[in-house]
């Protein structure tokens, strides 16, 4: 049933795209999209949904084929102009499937903007499959209601990322021995540099190379609290901490430049 | 291979039971343990554990007999004295699953006391499986070295609890439609009061609902930033920054009432 509400709200349905998004533009979509809109929930020819493909904003579009052999839309209106979260990069040890998916969600979800698989001592997975954890950050990113989507990085030994580290940039590392300082002053510290987490394997940092750590000019080592975390709770709690402090948490929903859209629309469940 | 370090450090292996612990006792563990002990962890005869039960701190037991109808442990020594967790409440719609499952484990691992599914205008998911929840409590805990388990409650209507919430307790309820205060601010008000969190379901809460709720002294709507976050994470990045600026997070590891043992026992993978 459609309400005046519906009428005015942006589609329910997100999807990312790679195609350039522009007035009167017919796109043909991909596989996975298309197997999504009518398969999955069986929209038809005059559904709408919104696109976005991180470059162009949120964009209303409507089915204007459902064909088996494609399915194409009609660019209506922009909905959101672009915008950009705060630089952040999560740097976490690949753990086993369910709970590395847990943190490509859950980090999507809080707005990092690079995702960087790192091989530390402990690492027991080392096996990642790039193409599965980027398709993950798409789909949270369409439930989250952000217009870009995170990078994925191929995995890399934590000495070869850190070694290639860029100038300015702070890396916050949990430290489960108890050496680190509260998160939160850590945060605030930090300021307005572009940052960067890293989160360990579930088995902690080897002792040694929690003390080559301590070398770098550019690493504070934080505490999470009093008990250990699972890393992918470590993930979500660390990084809603210091975006509540210092990131895109610290202003109301209004005033922040990332928000547009005044309506809410609830993720899928 | 047992090294110094090894003798020094308490078990890594903790279980949770609801005998009273107490010097030169043997206890028969249940069902549960006993069949965590010697079949998931192969251990036997003369393998440490260390024993909770939320009122007499953690033990260290040795195994004195892995027979299959008993396995039975003797108490060794107190390793570390009970503490308690700071008294807070979480309020959740149950959602599917996995993601309740989510849920109460998070909740576990950032401290909270006591968890209360409540039902919800949209919530879609009524029946709640108490007992496993509580089952899944008691994992976490063992997990995260805590020394108490919440206590879980049977599912309510939101609006029963809401009419015999106690005198005193604060309310922070996560309102993703953009009226809430930012979070860390809201925390910082609520002081040293005891107090809780309500996450709605996915499709969040119903506007009529939200009305309702701020009509309450005790209620102080949130935001938690500037994309929608689903329940579980919602749960997990709402319980940390409160932790983090008011609760025990909020010293360092060392300060902290809660950490008693120097030692960190690394999560399970």
């Amino acid at each position: 049933m459609t309400t005046p509400e519906d009428v005015e709200a942006p589609p329910r349905t997100r999807l990312y795209v790679t195609d350039a998004l522009a007035a009167g533009a017919t796109l043909t979509l991909d596989d996975r999209a298309a197997h999504y809109l009518r398969t999955v929930l069986r929209l038809d020819v005059g559904a709408d949904v919104a696109l976005f493909n991180g470059r162009d904003g949120e964009w209303r579009a409507r089915i204007s084929a459902a064909a088996k052999r494609a399915t194409t839309v009609a660019l209506m209106a922009q909905t959101r102009p672009q915008t950009q979260e705060p630089d952040v990069w999560l740097l976490f040890a690949p753990v086993k499937r369910a709970r590395i998916d847990l943190i490509v969600e859950k980090a999507t979800e809080l707005g990092v903007t690079r995702l960087l698989p790192v091989l530390t001592r402990r690492t027991i997975v080392t096996r990642v499959n790039v193409a599965r954890l980027a398709a993950t950050a798409i789909e949270a990113a369409e439930q989250c209601e952000r217009l870009s989507v995170p990078a994925v990085d191929d995995p890399a030994p934590l000495d070869a990322v850190l070694a290639r580290w860029p100038a300015g940039r702070r890396l916050l590392v949990g430290d489960e021995g108890g050496g680190g300082v509260p998160l939160r002053g850590a945060a605030s510290a930090v300021g307005a540099a572009p940052w960067a987490l890293l989160v360990g394997p579930e088995g902690g940092f080897e002792p040694g190379e929690l003390d080559a750590l301590r070398q770098f000019q550019f690493v504070t080592r934080v505490g999470l609290g009093p008990r250990v975390l699972r890393a992918d709770t470590a993930v979500t709690a660390a990084l809603a901490v210091v975006q509540s402090s210092i990131g895109d948490w610290s202003l109301p929903r209004g005033a922040e430049p990332m928000t547009v859209s005044p309506t809410t629309i609830p993720c899928k469940p």
